[in-house]
Parts: structure tokens; sequence; C-alpha cells
């Protein structure tokens, strides 16, 4: 009952890997920080021990530390094994580690570019002819832009003699205009199609499964649309505090953080129409299409359709200003105005140090068009609801009713479920990072943000944004940590004649 | 989440039942006999016992045995141990057993009715003015229509003080004709609101769940109907042979066994329109409006549209003619020709020893209608299935297509799945014959049969058992026992481009 999907099979994408021509040098900055050693030099151990990365990978770390290559191998090393994600054995070690070299360099300085690049001709040396780059940006946002710069005027994204391809971490820009400069650097050394603008959230499994699920099955997509739905919830919710990322976070807030990136791209997902082929343009482009036809909400009229929180304790934390306003948490109500949409709302919410860590889109259908079983006069039952789990345990859940046995025609809700873990046991589902890196390594952006849908998500959250700290900014209500956010969120919905809903059972 | 209906439930139903004036005498015909024993005292001391049954009634035993009230409930009490269903304990049984009294009778003797009704004078002695009774033929088909011309002539129907029903186990006749006529003689005696005819196959659970499953939930109807469904599979598989019953099996035959009644009952309310209130009348309209629109088959064209089979040993069972053509296996193919279901074919199948006990419905999907997902050439995804177990395990499966972990795109079937036994953990599933006793006595028609659903499905039937026996009858197909059938049933459907699904897991 397996179908292979042979074209974007990852033994496909490792074979054509295989099959380049030539060097392929994979040069990470910041290769010293956080995310190139929990996640980036895990993910890609793993791959190549899975055999899904060709032997002519190099991968050049980058940093200003001073370290010698042996001392970075090792230092490497050792954090991989406090991380204890995967461990490599000896063998697995060392076979990947002699990939592994290192330069103490600055992204932002020329002269440090140039000895990158002296130090990429002598990787390159054997095969002059094809050598590929991939640029790691894993650096502080704040420097993309000097970084991107630097390296147009280092001349090393000239593709003439192999393919330049650029990944960006999040956060890209900090609103639109800031987005746009970035953008506009990116276009003038490197074209679109050389960006890799990652959302980790997109390398999830379920994300990629989402996209299955409503597409290669034939019974969903009928029902996927106003005439079925009567709203859609999207939760991403975070136990933990701001902790020791307070300064940023306090400039930064959960629309930024939170709702411009993972909440839009989970909202483009479940709206999007059917791309007519699963590639990187098509379904790119649908997802700017849902963008677009986000309603804006004006900064004026914000307060309207957005709840704001901050948890209690929020201003205590070290780097937080005493009489700090950011919100920590918030609700927001969104449409898209389009033929399959219209009139059904949106409701997104994320925040800190919430009861649950969770992300999860609800899906809720409408009533029958007529109950033609006899119900008592106060009563109402349920209607169908999907709720589709994106982290921590991935699946899916369809609440739908049923007779409750030996009770004439009492129906009860029940649900049928599917959960990642246990159907496919022993399958261990991958990091993100390796997915991303592999797509990046074959270049296939299909999970990757364009430079349009970037904007498109700022123009949207920009006004709220500005309303959220402008004169008619929605009030900031406080919320007990280990909460579901404020009180008033739950009334934002009622006020609306619905209601949060529990997705994971035992939840709230 | 539990919604109350309460116009339907059970315990609605005995409040009701409580609530009536006077005596309800329930006298079963038959008293002696298979289904008495096996299953209506079964039932009803069950229902007694969980308060259902107002004290109120009284249960009259008729059959030609000679025997004393104590010995007859003596012989019920020993049966039910032995059968080692509901034991119910020794207060019980006694609180039980004072409801029951025993006559020795003919039903089809005047003498003896008259008898009967002295009796059932005296025990409706103390409230003469509101006396009910449910008269229940547990006795053999062919003598139905004497029985109830006699209870007419003895003037036993007559309801001026007190309602009178009539239940009437199936076979309801034997073909169109034989029904007509059975209908006719019920008619001239009682109303036909008054007539009662049982398919047991209607009070099982899943049978009911299957409306709410249909008509509680909004999102199946929207893709219910000939745009999104391929066809619909409906197996009813016995592993048993015909045993000691070979001698009536080989003038039955499994046509007249198990389409004419279960088989047909499914379909109708797989295919039916959602009627506009779950009442009898406009339940029962509905379900004739789809054995309305079968698509006769023409005796003449039935080896086109069906599949005969016997098993291997049948001939040489005791009773059976050496040379016996009877079908102890069929298949067939039928469309339902109206709006909804034109063009989608409806297959059936039932027989005796086959590898298991089963019966369910396979509601087959169609195909996405654009495959967005590249696959090979010689590849397809298989469709959405929904199956529906009627017996033993009750429940669902719906089969989709998920993203394989850590694969690309490779995509799977996997279950959504959901089985009453373990949803409704603790709380037994009654026996059929629990409910459509209670549904009787409360006088709810909905779950038995109305005479022209009976002459519809007859009539559909009549033409096949003709094809079958005449000149252009389809080959006789003989199969090992165990097995799932003649192998010319799954090339009668690979000749559609179809094959018989699996439905319970380990299925072939």
């Amino acid at each position: 009952m397996t179908a292979t999907v042979t074209a974007q099979d990852i033994d496909a994408l490792a074979e054509a890997l295989a099959a380049t021509h030539g060097i392929t040098s994979l040069i990470i900055f910041g290769a010293s920080g956080d995310l190139t050693r929990r996640k980036l030099m895990p993910a890609l151990c793993n791959l190549y021990s899975k055999g899904r990365i060709r032997r002519e990978l190099r991968i050049v770390g980058v940093a200003r530390t001073d370290l010698s290559t042996a001392e970075y191998r090792e230092f490497i090393h050792q954090e991989m094994e406090e991380a204890g994600g995967f461990q490599p054995n000896a063998q697995e070690w060392a076979d990947f580690a002699y990939r592994i070299s290192y330069l103490m360099a600055d992204v932002t300085s020329l002269e440090s570019l140039r000895e990158l690049e002296e130090h990429l001709e002598r990787l390159e040396d054997f095969d002059p002819e094809v050598s590929n780059r991939l640029y790691y940006l894993a650096i502080a946002p704040t420097l993309y832009l000097r970084a991107i710069a630097c390296l147009g005027e280092a001349g090393m994204a000239d593709d003439s003699n192999g393919w330049r391809r650029l990944v960006v971490e999040k956060p890209f820009g900090t609103d639109l205009a800031s987005s746009h400069a970035l953008n506009d650097v990116a276009h003038a050394v490197f074209r679109e199609e050389q960006v890799f603008r990652i959302d980790h959230y997109l390398g999830k499994e379920t994300v990629q499964n989402l996209l299955v699920f409503r597409f290669a099955n034939a019974i969903f997509e009928p029902i996927w649309n106003r005439n079925y739905i009567d709203h859609v919830q999207i939760t991403v919710a975070e136990s933990i505090t701001v902790a020791e990322r307070a300064d940023y976070y306090d400039h930064t807030g959960v629309l930024r953080d939170m709702f411009q990136n993972h909440l839009l791209q989970l909202l483009s997902l479940v709206a999007m129409e059917p791309p007519h082929v699963f590639e990187a343009e098509a379904l790119r482009n649908e997802k700017v299409k849902v963008l677009n036809a986000v309603r804006r909400i004006p900064a004026e009229a914000v307060a309207q359709h957005a709840i704001a929180g901050q948890y209690q304790g929020y201003r205590a934390e070290p780097g937080v200003a005493p009489e700090s306003q950011t919100a920590t948490y918030a609700a927001l109500r969104l449409f898209v105005d389009n033929w399959r949409w219209q009139g059904v709302p949106f409701y997104l919410r994320s925040g800190k140090a919430l009861q649950d860590k969770t992300t999860e889109i609800i899906i809720q259908f409408r009533n029958p068009p007529h109950m033609l079983f006899p119900l008592a006069d106060d009563e109402d039952i349920p209607a169908n609801t999907l709720a589709i789990f994106v982290q921590p345990d991935e699946g899916f859940h369809l609440e739908f009713q049923a007779k409750t046995p030996d009770a004439g025609l009492q129906m009860r809700q029940v649900e049928l479920e599917f959960h990642y873990q246990s159907a496919f046991a022993g399958q261990a589902i991958p990091d993100a990072y390796e997915r991303l890196l592999m797509d990046a390594l074959t270049g296939d952006a299909a999970l990757f943000t364009r430079a349009d849908e970037i904007e498109r998500a700022w123009s949207i959250i920009d006004p709220i944004i500005a309303g959220f700290n402008g004169p008619a900014a929605p009030p900031l209500y406080f919320y007990p940590p280990g909460s579901w956010g404020p009180e008033e969120s739950d009334k934002f919905l009622a006020a609306d004649g619905r209601a949060w809903l529990k997705g994971r059972r035992g939840q709230p």
C-alpha cells in the first residue's frame, strides 16, 4: 500500500546529489553558535551516517572564535554528546569529521572573506571546473544585510563554475521595510531562486503531511471551504518563559516572534488552493495568494480583532523594561477574503508561559444543515472537528458523533485518531533541519519562504504591531504563567459564539 | 459532550411504557422454540432487570408442548443457563419468572385461541378497560398465514379496549407473490401500523449508528454520492455451513436467505436520502425510495450481473439433493438509478462456509481529481475507503494517505479507527432483540420493515432467483469451505477494474 513518490523521494534526492559533478561546500557562518551546534551539525552528521550526503561534501565552519580545525571538530563532537540527540559511533564520527574544516573569519569583513575564498579554493582544488557552494547564515539577524553585501563584494556569488546558494534563518527582517531592504540586497547579489529562507516549521513532518492529507485524499477537499467549515483555530503555545532571551524578546514581542512566520505559514497551508504540482513555485504562488487575500486590519481597528496579553512576572525578567508593554501573548481574528473562505474566521493565538507546549490546527466544521434526530429544546450536538497536531505529538483527530450503545438514540462525540509515532513505529521522525539541508543542497525550494511571501506576511502583521503600539492599542491583559492566556481571550471568542477548543486530550 | 436525544432515549421509552395505563400482555406463539429460548426470553429478562419493562407486563408463552407454567418457567431458566448469555441472579429471575405464564395451545386452531382469550382475560381482569396485547409469531413461517387469519377470526385483533400489535419474524414470504398474499391477510386483520416485521439486522447498533454517522455529522453527507464514491461493497459472510438446516436451506438458497432481507436493508440504509425526521414513516419512505430506484435485473440477464457459488461438500449434507443447484454463495452488482447514485455499482456478496463471519460495508471513494504529487508512471495511490463493520467487531475504519516520515514525499495508506467496544468500554452492546422488543412494546416501527418495503425487496430478488433457476442461469461455481467464495467472484469485480476489499485487518 506504499506509493513511492519518486521525484520527491529522499533516496532519489540523495542519488541526485551523488550524481552532481564536482565538489559541494557547505559554508556555515556562525559555526560556533547555538544553531550550528544544536541543529545543523547533528542533522548533517545524521544525514551523512544515513548515506544521504555524498562524500564530496565539504563542511566549512566559519566564526570569529580562534580555533583550529581539530579543536573545532572536537568542540562539535562534545556539543553533540552533551546535547544527547543523534550519537554517531566512533567510525561514523571520524568519517563525518573528516569533511569538516574550520576557519576563523568575519563574514562582514572583506579581508576575512578573501581568506575564506582561498580556503575554499584549496578544498575545491581537485575539481576546479565544478564547485558548488551553499552559504548558510547562522549568524545574528542584524548582520544579514552586511554579510550578504560582503559576499557579493567578495565575488563569492559568482556561479560561473558551480551553483551558489544562500540559506538565511528567520527572522528575515523585523517589519515590511526591513525585510524589503534585506530582499533588495539579497537580490542585488543573488537571484531569488538562489535564496533559501528557512522557517523550520516548514520542515516539520506534519506540515508536509498536511498537504498530503489535503491533496492526496479525495474526501477532505470537497468539505474544505466556507460551506462546511465554521471557523479555523491555529495555536502555537509555548510553556517556556522568555528566560535569557528577555532582552531580545522585549523588542520583538509575540507578533514578530510567532505570528509573522509560523502562524501565517500554517494559515496559508490550511487555506491554500491546491497547486497544480508539488513544486516550489506552484506551492509558493498559492501561499502568496492566501496571504494576499488576508483582510488587512488597520492599526486603529486592531483592538476589535486582537487580544494582547503579558504573563505575570514578565516585567521582572532581567533585561525587560519595568513598564514593558510588550505582548507575550496575542490572539487574532483574521479573514481570508476569497471565494473559498469568505466569512470564515481564522483565530490565531500564541504565547509564552502557557500551560503546554503545543502547535495545533483545529478545523471546526458546521453543524449538519438539518437535525433529523430529535433533540431537547436546550440541546445541541457538537459539530465535527478535525484537529491537526504539528507538535509535539504529530497526528490527526477527527471528532464525530456516534450512537451510544444501548441507549436509544443518545449520541456521543467520539474520535477517530491517527498518530504518526504509533502508526510509523520504529521510523524515527527526523529533525526538520535534516530535510531542509537536503532540500537546500539539491536546490528544492518548496519548503522555503519566497521574498514576496515574507513581505506579504509582514504587510499583514505590520499594521497590527502598529496598532498594539499606537493610541488605539488593545488593553494589555495579564495572565498567570501556566494558564492558557488571559481570560479576555476566551471572551473574545465567546463574543463570536465560539470557544477555544482543546485539541489534545486532557487539555482545557 | 453527550447529547441526549430525549424523544428516542431508552429511558424515555421505558418511562413512556411505565406511563401507559392498564395491562400489557406479550403473547409469544412458539414459546418452546429456538428463538424464544435463545433470544426473546434472555432479552426480556435483561430488560426487566434493567427496569425497562414495567411490572404490569405479562408474558404468555404459547406452544403445543404439554407443560405447566411452573415447568415452562423452569424450562426457560435452564435454557438461559445453558446458553450462557445474560444470567439473572436468583431474585431477578424470580421477579421476572413471576410475569410468565404458559398455555398449551395451537395458534392455527380457533378453539385453542378461545382458550387463550380466556387466559388473557383472566390476566387482564383487574383492569378490563385498558389491556394491550403484543402477539409475537415465533412459529414456523409456513404457519404465518393461518395464524394471522385465526387471530382475526377469533376477534383477537379487536383493539377497542387497548392496542393490538403483531410481530412477525423473517422470512416474510418466499417471493413477491407469497409476501403479497401474507400482507393481504395481515391487512385484513390488522392495520399496517399494527404489524411489526422484524429483521433483527435493523436492531444492531451499527445499523442505527450508520444513520447517526451519516446524518448527525456534517462532513460525510457532502461526499456521499456519485461525485466522490466509486463504488460500494456489502458483504454478509458466514463461516458456518448449512448443517442441520440443510433441508430448509436447499429450498431457500442464499438469495432468499440473505439478499432479500439483510443485504438489501443495508443497501437501503447506505443509499437513502436523509429523512426529514427520524421516525418510522419518514425513514421507511426513504428506504422504499431506494428500493424503488434499484435497477431491476431481468431473469435472462442475471448471468451478466451475478455470480453463483456452492461450497464443496454441500451436496453431501444430509437433506440436500445430490444434484442440488442451490447457491450457497452469490455476488450481485446492483445500480441505484437516482440522482445521487447514478453509475455507482453496489457489489453485494454473501455466502456460507466462508473464511470468516463478518458483515461489513465498504465505501470506496474515488481518487483525487488531480494528483499534484509526482508519481512514477506505473504507480497509483490507493483511494480513500471507509469500512463500516456491522459484526462482529462493530466500528469504522477510514483509510487515508499520510506522508511516511523521513522519506521525502513517500505516502502510505494509514487508518483512522473507531471501535465501539473500546470507545464505549464497559457499556455492553445489547442484543438486537432487546431494542426491537422495547420498540414493539412502545409502538415505534422505525426499525421494522413495512409491507411495501418487503414487497419491493422481493421484486428485486424474484427475477434474480428466476434467473438462477432458468435457462440463462449463471454457471454454479464450486468453492472450498473456508475460502472467500469462488475465484470467479474476484474475476467478476476485476472485469470492472475493481476488487473485493478486505475490511477488517488481516482479512484477505
